[in-house]
């Protein structure tokens, strides 16, 4: 109530991405479809290099033409901060000046806390050779620093695009940690597993192959854990059943 | 011991890459470029299109050199999977295969469980346009798939390679998800603090800006509460105590 009064007129729902002197139009489109593919579509160019538009951004950005589209283009990194409460800097290096230096992980948990509460977010990337200079940096109340292998950091600014995107992404997102691929059957109930064990059970004592009565029970066991394991469906149940008819059947006829 | 006597030569200590039947050589080099970034380094080639070596692998890999030059080539994934005991295969697509699907942040999770008890780990990624077929899939015993946004989900192989490494190292990642930038000083005591406070408010005092006798207990708490949450260090508040002492003068000298 008291953020409305303030008069905001948008609040966007996730971060702005900010392109400060980007170099390569390959590197936009890139950071683009990288942005589209986390959900993110705010984007702004702080004095691209070779102007605005450009062909090459539309080339590499594979269909994100939406967000390059709307992309809005600044004179100075402080004109495209003007409107937002939070400005997160990302930085390869360690600097003299004292800020926050956040992972990108928990950078995604603290914006996806200002933009709930209604702050307006955007997160600055540098050019490619030398990334953010510190009359940059100090924009930000923050800094998000990827950590990577200390003997080989050497990330396009697509590429940090990307994983900055992505953890944003990540730290909002609802797909559970692990599901099955089809959703066509279910899994087995543990009756229908029991079944399936006595049918291989019958056609193994029948085959011959559980003969040795000492060492049935751990054999019978050890197939057992192995079956339950595999975590079976209902649908890989019935086959297996018919696995072991046919198997049994086609033993018969050869003796 | 048990694990050493099955006579394993060499035990990775992290997952290999496998991309199966890539077709550009540059983003053969961006995935290697990737990888080194989040320190893996073990790369091996299913059938890539244009053969190998490949000139704009070495382009794109910007300095990963060491990643390809110690590629191995591979002519089918039965081979190039035949030493590992554990599969990864990454699908963006749903199959009506019954696989365990995991995000690629469990994923990772999982791998540090497999490869810390020595089992060898592979992640296959499919080629460009088409992605792995059923019959690389059932060479993997657990799918990885990222999540992404389901309107646009559209990364390249390189990209993939990037957020599936980058979670296995965030995995083992022991870097602080918060700290300060500037090593060469330290967080200020309270006592610090307070002395500063008790600076600004002598200053403020005297400039009048504190008169209003009813006003001045919240006026203190709210400077006081303001430069608490700025965590200064005790660099700052040396050189805060000379801001207050310059303005104080510099007001003097105008009156």
């Amino acid at each position: 109530m008291g953020r409305a009064s303030k008069g905001r007129a948008t609040t966007s729902a996730a971060p702005v991405i900010i392109l400060v002197r980007p170099q390569l139009g390959e590197n936009i489109g890139m950071a683009a479809r990288a942005m589209l593919n986390c959900g993110l579509s705010s984007l702004r160019l702080v004095k691209p290099r070779d102007g605005w538009p450009n062909p090459k951004a539309q080339r590499a950005a594979s269909g994100a033409d939406v967000v390059l589209d709307k992309a809005r283009v600044f004179d100075s990194v402080a004109d495209a901060v003007g409107d937002l409460e939070r400005v997160v800097a990302t930085s390869a290096r360690n600097r003299e000046l004292s800020q926050r230096i956040l992972t990108a992980r928990r950078a995604a948990t603290e914006m996806r806390g200002w933009i709930g509460q209604g702050d307006r977010t955007g997160i600055l990337f540098g050019p490619e050779r030398t990334g953010l200079e510190n009359d940059d940096m100090v924009h930000a109340d923050t800094v998000l620093s990827i950590p990577l292998n200390p003997q080989f950091s050497s990330l396009n600014v697509a590429q940090a695009v990307l994983l900055v995107a992505y953890e944003w992404a990540a730290a909002g997102e609802g797909t559970p940690a692990e599901r099955m691929s089809d959703h066509s059957t279910r899994p087995a109930t543990k009756d229908e597993l029991v079944n399936l064990f006595a049918h291989l059970e019958r056609a193994l004592d029948e085959s011959g192959f559980l003969r040795n009565k000492a060492m049935r029970p751990a054999m019978v066991n050890n197939l057992r854990a192995l079956l339950q394991r595999s975590a079976m469906t209902e649908q890989e149940v019935r086959s297996f059943h018919g696995v072991i008819k046919y198997l049994a059947k086609h033993k018969h006829g050869e003796e």
